[in-house]
């Protein structure tokens, strides 16, 4: 029906006749002339309508917005001084013979371009329209070639596109799992996957050798800013590799996306240890194009005499940090306020600071509201955090999560709002996670789940788990995390040691994933893998500011879809043939 | 951690040092050597162990059948007479070095040379194992490489690759829905889509063009033999075509498939109208490779004196139709009883024959307990089938849906039973059906699904529905069903039509799918696609006898998974949760 898209003419094409297939972005009368924008999914272009052509005119003239509208007519020209440069498209117009209206359109609830006078619950609720806006194409479209890109690389590279259950059991991850209720099994649910996990190692004891999958994920979770009922990982698995393959492998995969999909060169991936993330960063996805760092001063706030800060400073779980920020003096007190109230979020009980103003003129070159308490260390503390006139120190003092918390936000925040960038794309490894974290309860967490191998022997491991570091790695973007992974255990003893750990008996590691340790029995290859969230990495490449930007019909934060209104009511005859009845206080009139 | 997977050493590598890493598939000792059969998922190469190398001796030596080892030797021509032709690396050998052990293997539960020893309940449960069957992993594979091609081949045609939700809102294919209780809103359920039918027509609405997905679909009906719970579908829709350019592009999609992955040229596609597949078939997917076809003989019969043929010959809703097979005269008495009893399954109420041993000489000539009540129009049949020597003839009188059912099913079995095929693959399209039927209840039932558009126009369709046709295609190959499409409805009025015949008034409709209408009002363009059912395809295509053979983790017919045991049982924290309780029958000490 159409023999170009409205975003491919251009002046190669002038005299030729051309179809086009589209809607009315716009429509402009101008001289007893109907000016037509006709935009399709590769753009737009301009068609003028002629009164000489009657019919044609007669359908033009009818037209409004988003009428779907079939087009023939000829390329020329734009007239000296209305060519729009700007415009892809922007030299020529088409002159149109035939004008077919194909559908009509009512008035939208919005204007595509005034989608931003309305909420987004409007545009949510007409999602299809909301899509027609050339930016959320191109966000989808560049989602299709993301997934393009990675699938291309991985068969490149022997991984295979193997695909697991949807309908299923209770996975590891231990996030609440949506519920399936069986009609078959009475009083017995399918759980939706929180990730092909298990299954992707079954696949590695199977001989597979090489996973992959871009798998559909469900986490019923109440949802925070980034987060989803569903989303979409790139979930790959290998055998008989270790943790520099597996990283060798995926690190290339995202190069060579960048390259393809933004032509971009990715910088070196620097590896940092868990630890040293923490210590520099206070985050284990640290944001690389900030250049500011935590400093350590545990050892000169020990010797102040002010509890804040020598409390925590001498406590095990206690630590001191400053933060510099060059030019930071020039900060008001007002946006001093504004970060105080901010590390509060953290739990941060406040912000000191210093402003160095002048720092040869000693104290007085000093404007803070605690440097009388630490004049014994204050000179070697601006030496240590190389201290230049104008700069302002934060401290975070408390129990060393809440200091990391804190201050590692306030630094991501600082870096954004006085655009300290120094980079476009900093990528990076966090390796040597802690395999487990004691978070208070009478067991030992583990850190990523029970089937990451540790990086020690099984003696070290019984011996001080809460030493074990594991076989870990994260991939950081620009401060998000885009995916993470392990080598595995396939090694029977030390899985039982690491269940031990966790304080995990016999009879629950058998009814939560008895068949994995079962197929850890019968020949399991060393093996290991990597998931990358999807959707974040098409959020970072799009520029994308929520996840809903890049899912084409997202649910809100309460887990509904406005455009289907799901979830929605079912017959008490369903529930009766899945066995099972709302409680009363849920819905009282609908149970039977 | 190795050079090469074990398949791919031939005699190009003698002499060379490999490494390999795989499975004991097979262990002998001969001659004070041992010799393991290694395999990976690329093949089976042999290695010797020699006493000479005593550290590999004693590993070789503790080896088991499915131990996972890692093995660096030397690749050498077998000794003259040991070689063998019919494996790949059947004329080399390699000569160990070094034996690593990386894991271990109890006794699997079965050997996979000996699974057909095993129900397969059994191979269900230890999944993983049957998986390492060479046969299952090249299945699997072929499946990969098949999804592979197809996305390169749309993506080729310009089809954005667009995930569409799997927590969604009932759709109108009329199947049971999978429900997914809502924690968030209590009462509420989530459906798992039948089909991202709705979303894919929405996704025209907004302009994408084209689309596809290879998408997860579900339905919880009773399972037959060819169904899982859930089921993938390659899906696509495109904006601005007709009927035409879907089929042409769909029908190079499976051309271009069979090519690239099993080397086969499909031979053309015909296309033929339903009303001829029913009437020459007896099937709406005719399996084209087997030469037999149904015969009209209304007609004749409507002049005999036998009331079972009389009788349906005569009737507005009756069918008597001959099926002639040539040489069939052979078929022993007990074999047409089997065949009897196999029309009975279609609600047959028997099966007449006739024999024609010699046509020359008239009735003596035939055999057949019913010519004597068909003297008078016997020529006529006999000429109308053309009738041979050694021919057997079968007739079905009935209702035209009993006869078409039980003679089109017969038609396939004898082709089956006495390898008639004349072809490997016979692909066709069948089009032009009818937009409704009428299944004898109140209201008619859409053929395909509401949003079908008909090929005559609003006024037509409303003066005679029974007579309209659908703009629906179907693909078949080999008699299954490959996939189905139609041209959608993208006017408002004709939609409001197509309801109104099918005796959905606007409440129902605006509950079921409100937001596809509301969307139809603002701009919807002309569209069609098409799905095609992918697991059946890779069926088709791998020679698998059930679907469960293309499945990494199937579930059973009574929709369970063996190996993980779901669905199983939750807490009545979890129901609590999510505002439901079990039914007391369902299972009384669970509920709370």
């Amino acid at each position: 029906m159409r023999s170009h898209y409205c975003g491919q003419l251009n002046e190669t094409l002038v005299d030729q006749t051309v179809t086009l297939c589209g809607w009315v972005h716009r429509r402009r009368d101008h001289g007893g002339v109907i000016f037509l924008d006709m935009r399709d999914r590769d753009g737009i272009a301009q068609v003028v309508v002629d009164p000489d052509t009657a019919e044609a005119f007669a359908n033009a003239d009818r037209c409004r917005n988003e009428f779907v509208l079939r087009i023939v007519g000829r390329v020329r020209p734009r007239p000296e001084g209305t060519q729009n440069p700007n415009m892809p498209t922007g030299m020529i117009e088409v002159l149109a013979k035939e004008v077919e209206v194909l559908n009509t359109a009512a008035t939208p609830p919005f204007q595509l371009d005034e989608h931003g006078k309305v909420g987004e619950e409007v545009r949510l609720k007409h999602r299809y329209i909301d899509l027609r806006r050339p930016e959320m194409l191109d966000k989808l479209r560049l989602r299709s070639r993301i997934s393009h890109s990675v699938r291309a690389f991985l068969e490149g590279q022997g991984f295979l596109d193997i695909e697991t259950p949807i309908l299923t059991r209770a996975t590891p991850e231990g996030a609440r799992d949506y519920l399936v209720p069986s009609r078959t099994h009475a009083g017995s649910f399918f759980a939706l996957p929180q990730s092909p996990q298990l299954f992707k190692q079954l696949l590695m004891v199977s001989g597979f050798d090489r996973y992959y999958q871009i798998a559909k994920c469900f986490r019923d979770e109440d949802l925070r800013a980034d987060r989803q009922p569903e989303f979409t990982q790139i979930d790959l698995e290998a055998s008989f590799v270790d943790e520099d393959e597996i990283m060798g492998i995926t690190e290339s995969m995202i190069r060579q996306l960048f390259q393809e999909v933004l032509e971009v060169e990715l910088p070196e991936f620097p590896r940092m240890p868990y630890s040293e993330a923490m210590s520099r960063y206070g985050s284990d996805k640290p944001d690389l194009r900030i250049p500011l760092e935590l400093v350590d001063v545990d050892d000169l706030m020990a010797q102040v005499d002010f509890k804040v800060f020598s409390g925590p400073a001498k406590a095990d779980d206690g630590r001191v940090a400053a933060l510099k920020v060059p030019g930071g003096a020039e900060l008001s007190r007002k946006a001093i306020d504004e970060y105080t109230k901010f590390v509060g979020i953290y739990g941060a009980k406040g912000l000191a600071w210093i402003k160095v103003n002048e720092r040869a003129k000693g104290l007085e070159g000093l404007q803070s509201p605690i440097v009388k308490f630490m004049e014994n260390v204050i000179d070697e503390l601006l030496e240590r955090v190389d201290a230049q006139d104008g700069d302002i120190i934060f401290f975070g003092a408390d129990k060393a999560r809440v200091v990391n918390e804190a201050l590692g936000a306030l630094r991501v925040k600082l870096g954004e709002d006085l655009e300290l960038y120094t980079q476009d794309w900093a990528p990076l490894w966090v390796v040597d996670f802690p395999m487990f974290e004691d978070d208070g309860s009478a067991r030992m967490q583990a850190l990523h789940h029970p089937f990451t191998a540790p990086s020690c022997d099984v003696e070290a491991l019984k011996a001080d788990p809460a030493q074990a570091l594991s076989r870990a790695y994260d991939m950081v973007l620009n401060g998000t995390e885009l995916g993470g992974g392990s080598i595995r255990i396939h090694d029977q003893e030390m899985q039982r040691a690491v269940l031990e750990v966790l304080g995990i008996d016999q009879a629950e590691a058998e009814e939560k994933f008895g068949f994995l340790l079962d197929a850890l029995k019968y020949g399991a290859p060393p093996h290991g893998g990597l998931a990358f969230g999807l959707d974040r990495l098409v959020m970072l490449m799009t520029g994308a500011r929520t996840i809903r930007e890049v899912i084409a019909f997202p649910k809100t934060q309460s887990a509904a879809c406005l455009m289907t209104d799901a979830p929605g009511e079912v017959s008490a005859e369903q529930l009766k043939e899945l066995n099972i009845r709302l409680r009363a206080k849920a819905k009282p009139e609908a149970a039977e």
